[in-house]
Parts: structure tokens; sequence; C-alpha cells
């Protein structure tokens, strides 16, 4: 199953990199705590890191009735974000061909509010089993107070683009034969192991250790 | 020496980790490969991760002449770009504290084109010494053909904010007996060994052994 291609989200650079299948595009997004939003204040496009979570083609985020990020695409009804996983630096024999390996989503969508409290709770577990899978049975739920301070919304992609550039460094064949060094920095986001609260914590519980072993080497 | 505050940049949700400092800005920006770009088309916001330079408080971009976020940006004359390194994810008791530990930036700017090759040369030197230091020396520089290929834009920094999450996973007092496991995952980006492309390559330069000690525990 693929995303259909509009003008907004068929790449066009690089196109070769693309992927409009769903199950690449939802694997990406997993893959990543923290996703950046774009929104719109006084004619002005802003952007913003936040968490997110995912069930099928809809992703979740929430905020406070205050957020100016929530109200702002609330008024707008439909959103532009994105997640990258950074891979390496390509250092060239020229500055021009120097360049980064990653692994990209874009997804556009349909913004709506979730008002009832079994809508917000079915988001929020999306959200906190995001970012840590099975955490939302090994946490206290959230309760009347905290559910009425928080805005969960809704967002349905309607289109969608991966982008995974993983070529090795490039360069002219006229300047294959230059001096200068060339070839990859690999970078990587690595989880180090959990560390306790405090001394009073129970054994490191298995949904907390998966999270570490799957991380630990790489996103 | 601060950014002014303003409506734009004034920090409401954790005031207390905010900093207007420039210093603070500047080294946040410099640690970071890539900053995520808001732009404006057919009225929708929308974001993009880009490399990008800075030199004091001018950070510069470039694109090809046909791209769609420079062109939009050129439009809009103003900016707003943000960049952001996780540190650890915060699990706390109640899945309404769970948040990140996290160091970032937003940034408003005045965008203008640069059109002297001098002034494109010195964008471009900074966006690829902000990619690696010291490259710019030690890299083909760009030949006309390049030049004229090659969009560059200047954003000057009108105002700016710098937020740094660091403190220990938080818990409602009527909490803190759960027997929920309450920690932090630790998140660090690093950088292994560089590759050379093959095996023609020289020994590995002086700036790139720097960039790998500098970065290779963390950025």
């Amino acid at each position: 199953m693929e995303y259909p291609k509009s003008d907004l989200n068929k790449v066009k650079r690089g196109a070769q990199k693309a992927s409009y299948d769903k199950e690449v595009v939802h694997q990406l997004l997993d893959l990543s705590p923290i996703c950046n939003i774009a929104f719109t204040v006084n004619d002005l496009a802003m952007v913003q890191p936040i968490n997110f979570g995912r069930i099928d083609d809809k992703l979740y985020i929430h905020g406070s009735h205050k957020n100016r990020m929530t109200s702002a695409l609330l008024e707008a009804k439909k959103v532009c974000l994105t997640s990258m996983i950074l891979d390496s630096m390509k250092l060239s024999k020229s500055a021009f061909h120097h360049s980064v390996n990653y692994r990209s989503v874009v997804v556009f969508g349909k913004v709506r509010e979730l008002t009832t409290d079994e809508e917000k709770l079915n988001g929020l577990e999306a959200i906190i089993n995001h970012f840590v899978p099975n955490r939302w049975e090994n946490c206290r739920l959230p309760n009347e107070k905290e559910m009425k301070a928080t805005r969960v919304l809704e967002i349905e992609i309607e289109s969608a683009s991966a982008k995974i550039a993983n070529a090795p460094t490039s360069d002219n064949k006229t300047d294959e034969d230059l001096g200068f060094w060339a070839g990859q920095i690999p970078i990587r986001t690595v989880c180090d192991f959990p560390i306790p609260k405090d001394e009073k914590q129970p054994e490191l519980p298995d949904h907390v250790q998966a999270f570490y072993d799957k991380r630990k080497d790489g996103f």
C-alpha cells in the first residue's frame, strides 16, 4: 500500500531515494521519538519538535489547552511534519558534493481535536507507547484533572513520503585524483543503560530493558 | 549579550529552562549538523531538515534555484528554524509526567539571498565548516558552474531562545510509592570512526580526526 503522490509530497530532488510505501513510512516514524511540526502564527511559519504516537494512518500529539502550536494546528486543520535520523556525514573531494546519509519522513495530514475521554486516552496511549513500547501498562494512567488539562490532536495522514539516502560519497570523475580525503563519518543515535530515579525503584522491567536492547547500538 | 525577548521567542512553558544568551544559542546551533526550517507553500506551513552554517548572528543555508523551500523563504523574507539534541527519555510513575531531556534552539530571522560570488563563497564556507570544522580548506572549492547552480541565503538572527532541559524524572508526591519503575534512558548521538571512500585515500587528516575525537562520545 502506498500513499498517493501529489504536488505536496512528491520528492523532486533525489527521487530515486524516495518511497511512498506505507510500511516504510510507518517504520521510520516509529523509529523517531521526536518529530518536527510546522504551524502558522501571525502569518509566520514556525517549527517545533514534539513527541508523538501512531496507530495505523493516524498520528497523535498532545499539549496544554493554551499551547500555541496545537491552537494553530486546530485553526489550520492541516499539518506538515517531518522526522529524520542522521546516519553519516559524507565528505567528498569537492565542497559541492558534501552531503549526509539519512532516513527521513515528511507527512501531510488533517488535524482534529479528540474530545471524548475514550478517544483522548486512545491517543495518549499511542503517544506513551511510541515513547517506550508497552509503557502505558507500566505507569499510572491519567486521572480526571490530568485529562482535563491535556489537549490531544489526531493527525490523519493524507500523503507522505520517506527518503532513505544511504549511498557512498560521490565525486566528479575529474576530482577523483585530488589529494583531499573523501569518505564518511558514521553517525548513530544510541541509548545507554537506563538509570533508575533512586534506589527505591524495582528491578529494571522488561519493557525498559527491551527498549535499551533494541536501541543501544542505534535507532 | 542576550537576544531580545518578544512574543515570538519568549519561552512560556518551562521558562526556567530558557536562555536568551547569545553564546548559549550559538553553541547549541554549532553542535547540530542539521536544523529544521519552517516555510509556507500555498498557505500550508511546511518543515524540512537542512544543514547550515553560522558566522556570528548570521546563519547560512543553500539549495538549488528551483528549490521550493528557499524560494518560499525568499518570498516570506522571514524564517523560524529549530535544532534539538535529545539527551534522555524520562520515564515517570505517571503517564502525565513522561518527558525528555534535551538541548534545543529556536531562531527567528530575516532572510535575504546572497548575490555576489564573494558573499556566496563566504556563506558556503560557513556551511562546509559547520558540517566539519576546517573542511573548507581541505576540499576543492566551488567552480563557476557549481556557483551558478547554487543559491545561498543569509538568515540574520533577530531573536532566539535556547532551552536546556536536564532535570531528573519528576513525580507527584502521591505517586512516589507506586511500584512502577521510574528513571531515565540516556540518549546520545555519537560518531564512529571515519571510513575512507576507497583504499586510494590519504591518511586520515587532522580535521576529520578532530571531528571524530570531539563527537565520538556524543554531540
